[in-house]
């Protein structure tokens, strides 16, 4: 089975200057894996119109059949994810009436009145599906371009997380709908280039798995062994691979020990 | 002045399925801006031979002075990094005796003996320069390709910081040596939307600056502003600015309390 492919961009200079490190892109890319869809890659670009039209062009021609994009939909002067996307579909932002309620709600719960930068939040591509944001003032949206879903959220990870959860992971799931089987491991006793031949036969073995030996790196003993594959008729495989890998270590380093890790 | 341009490039399925924060993107990117440089993207990619070269290729293209890549120098089969870095320049690897000599006595101090695997952390391009890791087994390297300068870094992030901070840091200090003044301030008692007009029009009056305002996340209280410039006439205009926000924040919001923010 093809998996859906993904792409995640993330805008804002915070990230390139090693102000903000960039959780987003964690949480996105596990959500999208559990989901079963191929993360093939996370770019952070600069607030920066003509660069970042020009990035989206470049990525519209690989079409990956989702694009999350995070952040740059706020009122500042250099919130311009919204105008960047649309040069770079040719679609028009019109003032959308849902996203405008939104906004009101938000500031007037504050005693604050609508301006002209709150008010540009509220400007979506003309064939948007408006998400509310239960945590701040920007709202979310879903489009379509080119066969391509682009998923539009904010930048501040409790207002990407809010939209991400209520609206866009529900939405997925209608149509990635695969589970996920994942498998991790700790093994002590032994280190990463001993087992480096014995991965790589493991994994020619079975194409269809992701299999990945690492450091340790939180409590930085032993490596870390992750298997896992997307589909029903992975489970087996995952299993068989299991089995091999145990009695793999019980032949040729008995004296390592073997720890499951829980997700 | 014009800066010199970089792209960081992170090689690892690890980043792109949630299973690990790219905190390497962070500090490469907090270390070049501080060094003048301007990081144009972070990009993300696969342990996948083509989709890696591919993307290579269309970076090659944009032509930054200066490319960062870390993951994928160790020892196991989806290390891949010289293996795509040789296929999208055309250069040939050759085993390095600079870099044997290293790996040779990571593992000997270990009591560990060489095998294919580890042995295969010393093909490096022909034309690099070797940075020796104190840290682990997987030296790095710079070269040339196109007149653009590539930097090749493990993926373990104490790895990285290590070649970063004992080879690759001095290297581009040579180069480049302007200085980067920097301010941060917090403030309480406004929101950003009504900041937002002014920063717009402090942005507009100094085009040479980084003028920037944002959620401060870590104690969710306030905005924090970022004033930055490169250069050694920029002392004068970020002092300027400075002042200006501070008399403008006493005239519009008497009542916010400024804080300075040390870096």
């Amino acid at each position: 089975m093809d998996l859906s492919t993904a792409e995640i961009v993330c805008l804002g200079n915070e990230l390139l200057i090693g102000v903000t490190t960039n959780t987003n892109a964690t949480f996105i890319g596990e959500q999208l894996t559990k989901l079963g869809i191929e993360v093939r890659r996370i770019t952070c670009i600069r607030d920066d119109l003509d660069l970042a039209v020009e990035f989206f062009h470049e990525l519209f021609q690989r079409e990956p059949d989702i694009i999350i994009v995070s952040g740059g939909l706020g009122p500042t002067y250099d919130d311009i994810q919204m105008e960047v996307l649309s040069k770079a579909t040719n679609i028009e932002l019109v003032k959308t009436s849902k996203a405008l309620e939104q906004i009101e709600k938000y500031y007037s719960s504050r005693n604050l009145s609508l301006t002209e930068e709150r008010e540009k939040m509220a400007y979506l591509p003309s064939n948007a599906l408006v998400f509310d944001n239960n945590v701040g003032s920007a709202p979310g949206c879903h489009f379509e371009y080119n066969g391509m879903n682009i998923y539009c959220l904010p930048g501040v990870p409790t207002e990407m997380k809010d939209i991400m959860t209520r609206h866009i992971i529900p939405k997925l799931k209608e149509v990635n709908n695969e589970e996920l089987i994942e498998k991790k491991f700790q093994i002590f006793g032994c280190v990463e280039s001993q087992l480096a031949p014995y991965i790589n036969d493991l994994k020619n073995e079975y194409m269809n798995l992701y299999i990945k030996s690492h450091p340790a790196y939180k409590d930085k003993q032993g490596i870390v062994i992750h298997i896992s594959g997307v589909g029903s008729e992975i489970k087996t495989q995952v299993e068989d691979a299991i089995s091999k890998l145990r009695e793999y270590f019980k032949n040729n380093f008995p004296n390592t020990k073997i720890i499951d890790l829980e997700e």
